[in-house]
């Protein structure tokens, strides 16, 4: 393995993330916050860490299949460390694994908290708060979009062909081309969005942190009450309509903007994800006016429709506290949570696409069994769907409720209780943020037990990698024959 | 399809029922219970339509696939129709539903009940419900190991090999073939068991019932304290001891006494399945006595031996309230719950081959992902498993959650609290008997609305026939140009 590219990669990551944090430091500033100092340390120490390692690490030229799993992989660990320093330094999150539970849930755009108030922070960590969600999502576009289709990760070598570049095994000139087109849709939405709220009453401040939160599927607030802090059903609506757009392949909306209506109107996925999203909407619209949770049916409408889609994008924003809703609306809303976004969208979750191909698959098996003799394909948007897609696609299903599974018996193994323990681990492994009970809307991460943290964490990393590139870092077989880099002060004797 | 075939064959089994009620009404009789009666009143309503059915039905020579879904699913919705008179014309259960789903619980071999306390039935009806559970298991050896395997129904294809008979398209030969072996080992089983227990202090009664109850993995007990109520270390031991014979593959143990013991010591299922039992033992072991439920570590250890092959065999007998044991216990019986008996056993559940194929694919992709350009097989017992067989067990797993997550939906829909019902839809689809809270240990069944009772009966039956075989039922497609029966009236007019 090239450890050299790897380690220069990871240098320049800290690097820009030193860079990003001198945008808090304005507003921190701005606000007279007293916390400006905490950005300057930060930097600092990335800057010398991040420095050397760029300095000190020779880079190969081309980046291959295994570089690419370690360059993911520990991007987001290393990203959280660093992350993690403004809080921890500041004093307001005293503990460093709290601090990093924090960092890690804004990169892998999760938004689970630590604190009861997020208040206390003061605009310049809110903003960097926010800021690490949209960081982590301008990450998960190229990852989605870009890397896993060639890493072939889960079936999702379906959208190999979806962005223009090589599809051969060079990563570096095709994640180029994909984050320049995507990077600017991204940046363009959430002008556009930070505009809006502004014009619906928030300030600048307030209106760039929301904006930040919504099209990274993040679902941090500057405020500890979320959404529903403001009582505004403008705001909300805004806020709904940037999480579907959130949710949404950011390959459709280039195509849209391409004028290549057709491709998207049609597009399999994206009409199962606004299904799925409407049905579930007008379900716990109606549940909720039944069960008189709601007096009026634009109310519950207006709650509902915003949950549903807060959950289903996996963004995490609240207007309603749900886990006073009925046993049906909750179990609705933690089946969409394994929903998830469409893939290339970053949201997390199973994604759309996944539950298509194995609906899809059933319905052929059970054909198949009526008539033995019938061979029958899948097909997506008219394509064939391999075989090994479909295999990948249903390997990951399980592997998805295994790890579930897993880290639920972990996390309650420390004395949480089921309903809080099973959706704690939903909300991180789904990149989400609350879940019911204990971590529900109304409540925080703080009181788990720091090894059930430390499962959480590793769940966000997990469900935002899409399990394997993290897995694979997992197996001693990838570590095998790894050789420390070239450093820069050897080569002259390497070169000899 | 032949539906002359398939009602001349439920006919036949609806008289086979009824003269199997004559042996409780013998244990009504003996014991003066009073209830002699609805076993002559049942039997005769079964005499008469399955008697009707199979002079009136002209059978055809042939079973195909077709005939053998409906067969199967059929005759378990008409023998629990017919299971359930008895429970219901003696008033004891008055509500049909509840007497339905009694039935059901005992044929599908599951054991969930509706009763508060099951001594209120007398010896008649009890040893009735026992009986439903003894025939359900000969049902389930048969289907196992001669009939899912030639479906070809979530990758069971796996043991077409495994029992003698032609494995053509004719089901009748074989499971014929089959069904002689493996009656003799489990009628044999039966009676050492019933001795055993005997010889430990149960009276024949009791001892006849609580080894049908064993050997099918069903879990109906004469007392509402279950095994515990023996207070028994003996009995406890020798029920542990036929309850991992009941969850192992039978063809094995027919192999054991034809003396190929080399076949089954290598068995990579076998070793699995003692592997996951004897390790969740220990945890739940030594959990205990950390977390102080247990004073002595061989009390702990009795108690959590039995409750883990109890519920890993999806048997369902209980010695302790496990409801109050630590979050960790509870957690790691609920994943128990889904692995279930091996395949070719009496017990329910996913099986563990099917979980050994998923963590050998699952290592497989891993090691791709690392060396895309290796190519691997799965293998098992060391030969080649077909891709379509791995297909159709990861599609079987992916379904297996589908439905426990659409079951849960349905049932907390009826206003039933998050644990109760999702731990009730895992001990029906899986057959196990008891869940946790409202279905736990020392609970029941009777408070459910009727229209969750409804699902979680489908969710026995789904569970009990993996999944296709119910699902194919319900699609319109299967039923597709289907003609009534030949009559036996109208024999002469067609054959003119």
């Amino acid at each position: 393995m090239k450890t050299g590219t790897v380690g220069a990669i990871l240098g320049w990551l800290l690097i820009f993330l030193s860079v990003a944090m001198l945008t808090p430091l304005g507003f921190s500033l701005y606000y007279h916050d007293g916390n400006w100092h905490v950005f300057i340390l930060s930097a600092l120490v990335g800057f010398v860490i991040g420095g050397f390692l760029a300095w000190a690490c020779v880079p190969d030229r081309d980046i291959g299949h295994r570089e690419g799993f370690a360059i993911v992989g520990l991007a987001w660990i290393a990203a959280a460390g660093l992350g993690a320093l403004p809080y921890y330094i500041s004093g307001l999150i005293p503990h460093y694994l709290d601090a990093y539970f924090e960092a890690m849930s804004g990169f892998t755009t999760t938004g689970s908290t630590i604190l009861k108030q997020v208040e206390i922070l003061g605009p310049g960590l809110l903003f960097w708060r926010a800021l690490t969600h949209w960081l982590g999502g301008m990450g998960i576009i190229v990852l989605s979009i870009a890397i896993l289709p060639i890493l072939g990760i889960g079936g999702m070598q379906l959208f190999q062909a979806e962005m223009p570049g090589p599809t051969k095994d060079r990563l570096a000139p095709r994640i180029q081309d994909t984050a320049r087109i995507l990077w600017g849709v991204y940046v363009l939405f959430t002008v556009v969005e930070t505009l809006l709220l502004m014009q619906a009453g928030m300030s600048f401040f307030e209106a760039i942190c929301h904006s930040f939160a919504t099209l990274a599927t993040g679902g941090f607030s500057t405020m500890t009450a979320s959404v529903g802090g403001y009582s505004s059903p403008i705001i909300e609506f805004i806020i709904i309509v940037f999480m579907i757009l959130a949710g949404m392949n950011f390959s459709l909306h280039y195509r849209l903007m391409k004028g290549d209506f057709r491709s998207v109107f049609k597009n399999e996925e994206l009409r199962f994800y606004l299904g799925i999203g409407m049905g579930a909407t007008a379900l716990i619209t109606v549940a909720n006016v039944i069960s008189n949770h709601y007096g009026s049916w634009l109310h519950s409408l207006q709650d509902s429709a915003f949950q549903v889609w807060s959950i289903l994008t996996t963004t995490g924003f609240g207007t309603a506290d749900f886990d006073k809703w009925g046993p049906l609306c909750r179990v609705t809303l933690v089946i969409l949570m394994f929903f998830g976004g469409m893939a290339g969208s970053t949201g997390g979750g199973i994604k759309h696409v996944r539950i298509i191909i194995f609906w899809k698959f059933t319905r052929v098996q059970i054909r198949h069994l009526i008539h033995p003799k019938s061979v029958e394909t899948i097909k997506l948007d008219g394509q064939r769907v391999p075989a090994e897609v479909v295999q990948g696609i249903l390997g990951y299903l399980s592997l998805y409720f295994a790890v579930f599974v897993v880290a639920t018996m972990l996390v309650t193994g420390q004395g949480v209780d089921l309903i809080t323990g099973s959706t704690a681990v939903v909300a991180t492994l789904n990149n989400i943020g609350p879940g019911l009970a204990g971590v529900g809307a109304t409540q925080n991460f703080a009181h788990m037990p720091d090894m059930s943290k430390f499962v959480l964490i590793l769940c966000m990393v997990a469900g935002r990698l899409e399990l394997y590139t993290l897995a694979v870092l997992l197996v001693p077989q990838y570590w095998k024959g790894i050789r420390r880099p070239v450093w820069r002060w050897s080569r002259t004797h390497h070169a000899a």
